[in-house]
């Protein structure tokens, strides 16, 4: 089930005076028309490149108007083309006296409709030239690449065309460097599943659950196959496969532009742009401007096309020339290619078959003993009000922890617990992980020397808890670890102020920390998450407080 | 049902690769990180603005790096905040010496993480300061805006800390200019539909088709209210309405970002912001920066939010300068926001009401009521293979064309065909809509004079059917309107060569084209669309060859 905010009778009005309200400084309305024309425009003596057909496509036609690229956008109905009279309107618009060059896709009625208006320029004596996207490889066997459809590949023959009419080309020029454009450009395309037309209640068409249709058109034309749905990785590599024997192998440079149709995520398109990358580069092929994100969509359908340009010197120069428009922006840059980046983070070191050493080290393997044995039960306890992964989140974080402390000198008791607090965050990931994190690396931080006393000691655990609070923003009785650690930290100070050696003060508060974890049980929470929980958790221990709990004591047996 | 390439284990890295790739002449990764960081840092001297967050809202965080925004961006898992380790390595690749500004959506998991890199950063003399954006006005109350959490608005509050960083202002110029930026920016919005994570084959949460839910958050987070599904007018309405009484109301600027949450179709978000502009025009406010687009997406989800910056002399200032991203790019100059544009055709003129003119005029308006009278009838025939709208295109047609003509002095016979040929193409619509007008209008291009001989006709009727030919593509045997053209043209030919008159001329061409029209029922086309539907068709003659036969028919009878 899609959305559609606006009727069909209306789409079209609407949402062009939508565009031209939001990109007024960019575009203008042609007066009496569905079409646009830059604010830049007519120039005298520069060539008008005017795109359009019908709409559902944006960014095409009309968002790609503007300095550097197109001069005007006529704008049809919904995947229908605009009629001879709007192209019309919008070519006289559009013309500064050095002529119009037509640019789009190549189907009967944009041919028809803009033939027609060509016709009637001509009568007037303006002259104008055509030139038709034909990137489409579904649509037609390569040995007549003239009767194929234009798809994405729009963006790079319009860019090509409009680059060249800035630099002040004549007419044939911009029609010359646009045909070589359309000539070098191929795109081959996959679709998930339709998209639904204005006002109509059901998807246009639909793919099924578990297939894809590769080839299929813009428009919902039929594919050439039918297949299982495929990964991202092998998604690539048909795409790369079925356009590489196309590509006319004359020269390393190629413009990637990986197309969403509507509806497919980013994220999903740029993993397999990832695998692209590599394939192009194994080819050895330089992809030297990549674009990944919606040029030229099919309203909301679910699906991605892949277009490579190979370029020349000449298509190099211009397509790297800059243009702004209210969807496609570039400068003037061209850098170097860089080569696909890989992921280099090392695995996590395992804390098995290796000794410990320093009493760092020694604390944290005994906490993580403990955790590792209790780690189904911080599990249910967790399940009660959340998702139930506390127990391994902790254990994750400790093995992170100790592996962390131990590339720290064995006598830099401060440093290790740094290293670790930082290491238990990232590796056990969620608030409670951060948490944990903030009270290792604080302590950590307040603690000075090799042999720190309990004064020390309970004044780096003030400063942690403090951060920690800070951080957490809870508050005692609220049903968080706090209510552990806040009884752990008083008994510290108390001890501290007793002159108790850290041993014995750290059992203390351990033992008090235990206590007040078996204490949350009996706690109802009147703040927060813990509050819409509370009768439901209630006679159950807060699984943070217990973890706190079991951690301290484990390390208070080391000491 | 919503698609996922990328399997949930490998997500991150996958698309971050991808990314990389891409827009590597932009961004690098951080080694041994999930974070970006801009090809222009470390930058000596400047401060480093830091973003991030979880991953699934493409393109934030990592499309918004580069010059005048993001100095490094970090990247958790999906909906989830990156750890203080990926954090705090992301900041130190880009720090420059002047210190880093972290700026994020107020999250907890996203607090704590950051709040702890921003600890160690501390810890190893590196200054940072942290400015939470806090924009969704559905997640808290107003008098407590710091509750709030951070939805598109990162967008606006991110460029404006870039670009005061890109100026050279200290660390505590920059957070000034950022919280200035969040505190005069609002955000409220809607979903659709849900969206659904990687690896899921369910959606997160789903919206009844009829309702959609106003304030619903980006990961999903519960909306303030379910509402009956809206027009785009009235959405507009409840978006500017949310938003009006929280901004200071001190200037009359505004900056207006109506982004999509991933399968809401652009055009319909231009609908909405075409309503949108003009109750903000109503206001008094001027939005002289809009953006329509997708800019903090939550995967596929369906659904828009509105934000609204309003601006002060300094905020204006920031926002206009340059950036140069991945997914957001803008220039230097700042132009006056334009009117709304509203569409302005002119109805079409009615032929009723007013005497014809003129021996055009005649002959139109008899086509017109022959068409008229076979409306039901060409519909059926187009029903047999096709929508079934060909009498009310052809009758839509002939009225516009009346209407034109009667327009041209009525003794310009050429002009008012022209003028009817392509008025005819643009109500028509469709192929054979264009089609028509090309014969209208090029069959008037070849008559000079108000009596044209039958040589003269001749001629123009056969250039008219070489350029229908040439736009048209077809073949005599396709079985269409060129079945019954070509004849009339054949027809003709032979009777200005026999020096018939063009009344006799025409009423005999037209007899042929009749015959020929019938006989299309007869005809079995093996190329084209036609082909694959004969047997279909078979018995039923084409209906472009009825109506082009009727209309022959007509006119010859007011000649």
């Amino acid at each position: 089930m899609t959305t559609t905010l606006t009727p069909a009778e209306t789409f079209k009005r609407d949402w062009l005076d939508g565009f031209v309200g939001a990109y007024g400084r960019t575009v203008r309305k042609v007066p009496g028309a569905y079409g646009v024309v830059g604010r830049h425009v007519p120039r005298p003596g520069k060539v008008a490149v005017v795109i359009g057909g019908g709409c559902g496509h944006y960014p095409a036609f009309a968002g790609l108007v503007g300095p550097g690229l197109a001069a005007g956008a006529v704008v049809g109905d919904v995947f229908t083309s605009p009629s001879a009279e709007q192209v019309y309107r919008t070519a006289r618009a559009a013309d500064g006296g050095a002529g119009v060059l037509f640019a789009y896709g190549n189907y009967q009625g944009d041919v028809l409709h803009f033939g027609l208006a060509a016709r009637r320029l001509a009568a007037e004596g303006i002259d104008s030239r055509t030139v038709l996207v034909t990137d489409d490889i579904a649509s037609g066997p390569p040995e007549a690449p003239e009767g194929r459809r234009g798809v994405a590949g729009d963006l790079l023959v319009f860019k090509v065309a409009g680059a060249a009419a800035e630099r002040g080309d004549d007419l044939a020029a911009v029609q010359a460097a646009a045909e070589l454009a359309n000539a070098r450009t191929r795109t081959f395309g996959v679709a998930f599943d339709g998209c639904t037309l204005p006002g109509a209640r059901e998807p246009l068409f639909t793919v099924a659950e578990s297939q894809m249709e590769v080839g299929l058109g813009i428009h919902g034309e039929p594919g050439v196959r039918t297949v299982p749905r495929l990964s991202a990785t092998e998604l690539a590599d048909v795409l790369v496969d079925g356009l590489l024997p196309e590509l006319p192998g004359t020269d390393r440079r190629v413009v990637a532009v990986l197309n969403g149709l509507g509806r497919t995520k980013y994220e999903d398109m740029f993993a397999t742009y990832a695998r692209i990358h590599q394939r192009l580069a194994a080819e050895g092929l330089n992809p030297v401007h990549a674009e990944v994100g919606e040029f030229v969509t099919s309203l909301d359908m679910a699906g991605v096309s892949l277009t490579l340009l190979e370029l020349d010197d000449e298509l190099a120069e211009l397509y790297a020339a800059p243009c702004d428009t209210p969807a496609f922006r570039s400068g003037g840059a061209v850098l170097d290619a860089v080569e696909p980046h890989v992921t280099t983070d090392a695995a996590l070191a395992t804390v098995d078959g290796e000794a410990g050493e320093g009493v760092v080290d020694r604390a944290l393997t005994a906490a993580l003993r403990s955790l590792e044995h209790h780690e189904g039960e911080l599990g249910r306890l967790d399940a009660v009000a959340a998702d139930g992964d506390h127990g391994l989140g902790m254990t994750r974080g400790m093995r992170a922890a100790v592996a962390a402390a131990r590339q720290v000198p064995p006598d830099d008791l401060s440093g290790a617990l740094l290293a670790a607090g930082t290491a238990f965050a990232d590796a056990a990931g969620g608030a409670s992980g951060a948490l944990y994190g903030v009270l290792l690396a604080e302590t950590g931080a307040g603690l000075r020397g090799t042999c720190p006393d309990t004064a020390t000691l309970a004044d780096a655990v003030d400063a942690a808890v403090r951060a920690f609070t800070e951080l957490g923003r809870a508050e005692p009785g609220d049903k968080t670890m706090l209510d552990a650690i806040e009884p752990f930290r008083q008994a510290l100070r108390e001890q501290a102020r007793a002159a108790a050696s850290v041993a014995q003060a750290w059992r203390v508060a351990a033992e008090r920390a235990a206590k007040a974890a078996e204490a949350t049980a009996d706690l109802l929470p009147t703040r927060g998450r813990a509050a819409r929980l509370a009768e439901r958790s209630r006679g159950h221990a807060d699984p943070g407080a217990t973890s706190f709990a079991l951690l301290v004591t484990a390390v208070g047996e080391t000491l």
